[in-house]
């Protein structure tokens, strides 16, 4: 017999390994948060049929997460950080009434530049995105020894900015210090062995209007083969209380 | 016998007066644009059926749409301006490496801030855009008396960036200047004599990575019993060439 603890080993082992083969895995974060499921591909194995997915069977909002890493060497910044910055504000009085401040479950707000690549049409096609997110993805992988000025420069040279797909970068300290969907996306990626680059959205009801239920996850998961994935499970295998 | 003018205005007609009634229209672009439809209400008119017939049917990002007028009464800027000021770039130095000059149907992008209602939970769930959306609608209508100081603290009351819910603004001069979606979807608020905030997304092929087809539109449009517009239906309607 198995324990609860080696069943949740077990289960994590393969969520790890199907992602590490560009496959997709679900992730329910905590009854105690947002209690929503993400349906998670790593970011280099974005096709536009993994976009057609995305946006058919989730129904929230598709964004890439990214590693706080990722986020300090590209030197993107937080939304929430450029836009209390205090030149800015003083000619755009609307940016302080529009101070985020009351988060019901967190302190901060992940959302840092969206992107679209530049060869992109409109931006928002299962093709563009897909290009959008998987050239990231593999330029992020490409940079790692780059120097911030490389990165940057490599960036630019390839992305816009305002784009369609909306980057979330990782809470500094990860999952020791914040514990959302951002943090668990990339935390798979990097258990994956991958750069830590995450294209995902959350699962709502098909038919209410609310987040799909954790059961209701579990079923979708059971019907297409995806493994799925506890907050406390990844947790657990990181050896975070 | 109907001439195809008299035709365009008798649809023209249906569809403002369906508009007015706070029932969708759909409006495809240009053969010479983006050749794209979007699915529009007003935005007074969200519900969470409607967030939810949007992200199902349509596949595209869900955006708000607001007039120029709109968008000085609360002094919301563009992120393309804000994201270029010299302050910002220069202690982050990856916003002018992402500067967009290079759209390929247009000179500009439309986005401005995105927002969350602060009693939304998540921002996500078909309720909690329905909720921003909607009381973004009500209070532009609220304010059109109040001075940019009240509208921007009222705004401020209510809302938060960055949000769920991205925001495009109208073109200063609209129509005549810039003949996007932004500009389309504003324009037809206005004519069905509402405050100019339209919520829409753009229709995705169900199947396929790119668009959907002017015909296949046509198709949904008869379907649902939804009226059907182009850009240039509501330009003839405008007087503009």
């Amino acid at each position: 017999m198995l324990d609860g603890r080696a069943m949740s080993e077990s289960a994590l082992a393969r969520a790890v390994a199907a992602f590490s083969r560009g496959e997709p895995v679900l992730v329910f974060d905590s009854d105690f948060r947002e209690q929503e499921t993400d349906l998670l591909w790593p970011a280099t194995a974005a096709t536009p049929e993994v976009m057609r997915q995305l946006r058919k069977d989730c129904g929230g909002l598709l964004f890439l997460a990214i590693g706080d890493d990722v986020g300090e060497m590209f030197g993107l910044p937080y939304l929430q950080d450029i836009h209390t910055h205090a030149a800015l504000v003083a000619e755009n009085p609307v940016l302080a009434a529009l101070i985020t401040d009351d988060l019901q479950y967190d302190t901060r707000s992940a959302f840092t530049l969206s992107l679209n690549h530049r060869d992109t049409f409109t931006g928002i096609t299962d093709r563009d995105r897909a290009l959008t997110t998987r050239r990231f993805g593999e330029l992020a992988g490409e940079m790692t020894d780059a120097s911030t000025e490389q990165a940057i420069v490599a960036l630019g040279k390839e992305f816009r900015t305002p784009g369609h797909i909306p980057l979330c970068r990782e809470s500094p300290g990860g999952l020791q210090t914040r514990q959302g969907h951002t943090e668990l996306a990339v935390a798979i990626a990097r258990l994956a062995g991958l750069a830590p680059c995450t294209i995902g959205a959350e699962m709502l009801q098909p038919e209410g209007d609310i987040a799909l239920s954790v059961e209701d996850a579990r079923e979708y998961a059971h019907e297409h083969g995806i493994p799925m994935l506890t907050g406390d499970d990844i947790m657990s295998a990181l050896g975070i209380e």
